[in-house]
């Protein structure tokens, strides 16, 4: 599991960083990437990743402003090009006129494509569930509706204490598998055996949120609460003049996202949709300023790839 | 006047090509700067030249696929952020669906423009002319409705030939002004001098033809007629199995253009919207194929600039 920052800028493309788009690898969870907001040209900057446009099987959409969805289009029509077919279809979790969006731009360009897409019209609460992972959307604070998102791994059962096994002299067999599953198991001796008492603690699943395009809200003390990792919007540092800008348009400093950092006991604060104007000197000052708020800070360049490990202690 | 490759490639972004877009520079001519179709990333491409998006006067739309005009909402936003105002109009000629295409995606994203955008629907002939050029469009023949475009210039006149005038000891003063608009003049002393006797010969104004997605079609050579530059398509390359799939995608082959070249007597060739194969080994044959065609072909490269000089022989 692994976060690629497709782009990280803000407004409008600069030379240095792409308008919004996040990847969430999960190809060692379910052989699937899941996108976070698709500016245009995420697909010119997946060129330069390893991800296969057909192995996008969802895409999660904050808000309809034009940096965070003009390259739908374009993504979807080359999806298809590049051979994806009926059984890869994709889901699209946005705010309602995305779906207008997007096929307007495909009835207009007679873009027929080789895969289905299903819409699903944001609302609060969860909205998406499976057997290994749970994604709950809450309302932000902008200038248009506006989304953020927590990412919850389900937990990982434990592993079987295979020394354990062999130790209480269990055969080999069919019968590890039911153990490992935590069933009760009659053996062939008559014993009875209880596969919980084989297992290692369950691992608990991680924890994802990502919140754009938003001012402080009650919210996303809900969605970041003892996350992995926080991806938070800076368009700005935290000066007080810059905390008025941020205002003005709907949007936080870097002070805003470490402070909810600290409140929600995430383990890690990764800041993106950063302004272009932070580019030398000055990246370095808004750097430096968020770390003495919260250490464990990383200020996301495009391409970058951060990875969300499971908790060392687990492992023991 | 030059011609600046803002995507050379067809279908969907590749490493080396980006989609279609030309820039046709008229800095000197009208300070202006026009586009022909604006695929996706267009504006990140402008990001690497000198053009300022509030340049932009007029956007020319080929046809309608996705490759050709998935880039128009961003470019037009980002025209709007940096500062365009309502004295600076643009106006976009296309086929039928490109006002719906960008109305849905500027009030999906609650896009509010700096500046008016005039829509002009092209139909067959003249679709603007001023003092300082015509633009012509005639239909091609696409997978859906498509068009051709010739930029004329309009000649020159003829500069004052001061030596001349100084032999017949005309005095200097806002006489001369009179003269290079070649009006007829009373001088202080009497005589009757006549601007048509003081001026050089009028210079031809240049023509571009920019043609893109098409198979052969009759429109072409009049379109092309002796233009100084022809920009045309060339998706597939000159062997019998490319120009199965030309026909088979609605495209041209690198023969299709020479051929054209040859019969409308252009001075150079400019190939654009090349395949992604083409690269390597490949690619060098396609150029020197076509070369042995029409030897003043130049197979355009992303960010190249292609200048259209005037003919020679007029500054003698």
């Amino acid at each position: 599991m692994e976060l690629e920052f497709l782009g990280t800028g803000s407004g409008q493309p600069s030379k240095f960083r792409n308008v919004a788009s996040i990847a969430l690898r999960l190809l060692d969870e379910r052989n699937a990437v899941w996108l976070f907001d698709v500016g245009e040209a995420t697909q010119h900057q997946i060129l330069k990743t390893t991800i296969r446009p057909r192995k996008i099987e969802k895409i999660f959409i904050s808000h309809l402003h034009g940096d965070h969805i003009f390259g739908l289009p374009g993504l979807l029509s080359s999806r298809s090009f590049q051979g994806a077919d009926k059984n890869e279809p994709l889901t699209i979790y946005g705010p309602k006129g995305v779906k207008s969006f997007i096929t307007t731009a495909l009835r207009v360009s007679e873009t027929h494509l080789s895969y289905p897409i299903h819409y699903v019209e944001i609302e609060e609460g969860t909205i998406f569930e499976d057997e290994t992972f749970k994604v709950v959307a809450a309302p932000l604070r902008h200038r248009m509706a506006a989304w953020g998102f927590r990412v919850e791994e389900k937990p990982h059962a434990g592993e079987l204490l295979i020394d354990k096994v062999r130790a209480d002299k269990i055969p080999s067999g069919p019968v590890y598998g039911r153990l490992k599953a935590g069933e009760t198991v009659i053996l062939d001796d008559g014993r009875t055996v209880n596969g919980q008492d084989y297992l290692g603690p369950a691992q608990p699943g991680r924890v994802i949120t990502i919140i754009f395009d938003t001012m402080p809200a009650d919210s996303e003390l809900f969605l970041a609460e003892g996350a992995d990792v926080l991806v938070h919007e800076a368009t700005y540092g935290m000066s007080k003049d810059e905390g008025k800008m941020a205002r003005a348009h709907g949007h936080s400093t870097s002070r805003d996202a470490a402070n909810l950092a600290q409140k929600a006991g995430v383990k890690k604060l990764v800041l993106t949709h950063v302004s272009a104007r932070y580019i030398g000197p000055l990246l370095q000052k808004f750097i430096s300023d968020v770390h003495k708020l919260f250490a464990n800070t990383y200020v996301a360049r495009d391409l970058d790839v951060v990875d969300v490990p499971f908790e060392k202690e687990q492992h023991e």
